[in-house]
């Protein structure tokens, strides 16, 4: 059966805030939301009917995990395969395998995009100090798994000591990259149904410190053809994985104007927290109906919009933000205020330019 | 403190849709719910951090919901005084206990509204037979208490026998109330926070049947000053209550213009779901704003809204419904579907027409 309808269960892997705002994008449809997270008291867990709390290696609880839902998806990419293989077994997982293990791997993932026609930043893959005396200068050095948020990357400045970098980097493999003098980062968010159905999403500019997203805005400063663009590209990504559920492109805009695929992400993506305010159905909703099987919403923007990220003690603005004429507030429910931690987001809403 | 922050726990007696969609509005502002009522697997316990399922009598549950909450409010009036009384004791209960003993019986909230100068249909109380032979003709004899969506209601007809009558009604007490020839039936729901702010969503239409309300419709095809009596009551009713949260107001109006109110109720109101997607705010998020002390927003409308309910197998519509362009579809997620059971409801949209 492809489609699951309203009352079904949907597991999720991770505990998140993505997690949390699916879960509450599902609630709105009438679906249960089953977590499965090694984290007790996750964001995610607590707006959803049940939230197992167990390793992602735990075969029993996998089992038990499966036997409860009609559809499993993911929060975040990293899921170990044996867990997807053990629960896909059982039931339906969307997005599968194929689109995790891509984006789990800097590596395969350039490869995938690069072999879709779409152009990256130069790279190349790094695997010892030798290999890193031929990445590209100025660059960076990123884990080939597993980094997120700007973590586990090393600056490739002029002159570099490749000894000395391998050796601060640690990780058995990584890829270098050719810093890119772009203009402007944008994203695109492509949905698709198991049908093949799919709806992009206005495309958006973000802005990012340290690795870690601050602020997207909408509409971006490019012209139409670079949207139509960046979404025909997303779309192509998804096809070419055979995606059910979201995709995330994250681009480069060079400075000629030309588009560099940066990365993907298979699931809701920060970048899209935006679509909450500013269309009728959000990216949360949207990946709740492709991986359902239920039609897919018309992604149709009504508002710019700005979105600004609440980092660590940004989120005890939440009182000023509550009283701004135009904004809406998101938080997470995190307990722990920690520097550079995701506690929420707003949106700032104004009337469509364009 | 009259204000508790993000993070803080808000506790709901109730399990039903109400509770299930102010829980889901709390987790946008990153609060956490913890629901009290008898069922398991409730709508409003699924999506909610904690449920505690036990009777409104369960002194020990009682305490250990005090004990773990900030502040306690109800999705439904008629939650026994001792209950209240008990977390009262612990915790700020919002809004408090005259309000709800105001809509709990209809004889009180009758004398209340006519003691603010608020017209209501003519009415007298009925303990007796003897009684009910003074009741007005044309009429309708109501429960004084627990009545609700059109339960324990019996017409009054020309002529009627008033012994087979109070022997047919068979509760000990009752309102006999005089059926109104009204032209619309309208509502109106005001906020109010512990400072004493007030913020009042527009006017709604509102069709019934059988008692249980199948369409709203705004902007309510009234006179613009006539909205604002029915909003200006809403507001000195909930001040007369002073009531913190949500006071829904309803009335009838009559062929000559005339506002009587028919009752009220101190919660998220069916007749408000159209804020949901017509507001920036919607009920559920000004609820949990004024019981948490957060600023009230701006109640303004940027859409005109018909609001439908989804009663028993109407739900079956859902794939209609969500490919339908400018609808928006709310479920509850019970599992089991009645005749007349709430089932959920969808919000239509078109342009602002005022």
């Amino acid at each position: 059966m492809n489609s699951i309808a309203p009352g079904g269960t949907i597991g999720i892997f991770g505990g998140g805030q993505l997690g949390r705002m699916t879960a509450l994008a599902a609630a709105r449809l009438g679906y249960r939301c089953h977590i499965f997270c090694p984290e007790a008291e996750s964001p995610a867990g607590e707006v959803s009917a049940t939230a197992t709390v167990a390793d992602y290696g735990d075969a029993a609880a996998l089992d038990a995990f499966a036997a409860s839902i009609d559809v499993a998806t993911f929060e975040f990419e990293n899921v170990p395969y044996e867990a997807v293989a053990r629960v896909a077994g059982k039931v339906p997982v969307r997005p599968g395998w194929e689109a995790l293990r891509t984006s789990q791997d800097r590596a395969v993932e350039k490869h995938f995009l690069n072999g879709i026609g779409l152009a990256t930043p130069s790279w190349t893959e790094v695997r010892s100090a030798a290999d890193l005396r031929r990445a590209p200068c100025p660059g960076i050095l990123k884990t080939a798994k597993l980094g997120y948020d700007g973590k586990g990357q090393l600056r490739l400045d002029e002159g570099f000591d490749a000894e000395a970098a391998w050796s601060v980097f640690g990780a058995e493999r990584g890829v270098a990259e050719a810093l890119v003098d772009f203009s402007v980062e944008v994203s695109a968010i492509a949905a698709r149904g198991p049908d093949g159905s799919v709806a992009v999403f206005d495309v958006a500019q973000n802005d990012h410190c340290d690795g870690i997203l601050r602020r997207t805005t909408v509409p971006a400063p490019v012209p139409t053809s670079l949207e139509a663009e960046a979404q025909m590209w997303a779309t192509r990504a998804a096809e070419a994985l055979d995606l059910v559920g979201l995709l995330a492109v994250e681009f480069f805009v060079t400075r000629d104007g030309t588009l560099l695929a940066n990365e993907i992400a298979p699931r809701p993506h920060n970048s899209g927290h935006w679509t909450q305010d500013a269309c009728a159905v959000d990216q949360f909703e949207q990946f709740v109906r492709a991986v359902t099987g239920l039609p897919l919403a018309d992604p149709d923007r009504h508002s710019d919009v700005e979105m600004v990220n609440l980092l660590g003690p940004d989120a005890h603005a939440w009182p000023d933000l509550l009283a701004e004429p135009g904004a809406r507030l998101h938080l997470y429910g995190k307990r722990e205020v920690r520097p550079g931690r995701k506690m929420g987001h707003v949106n700032r809403l104004s009337p469509k330019t364009r």
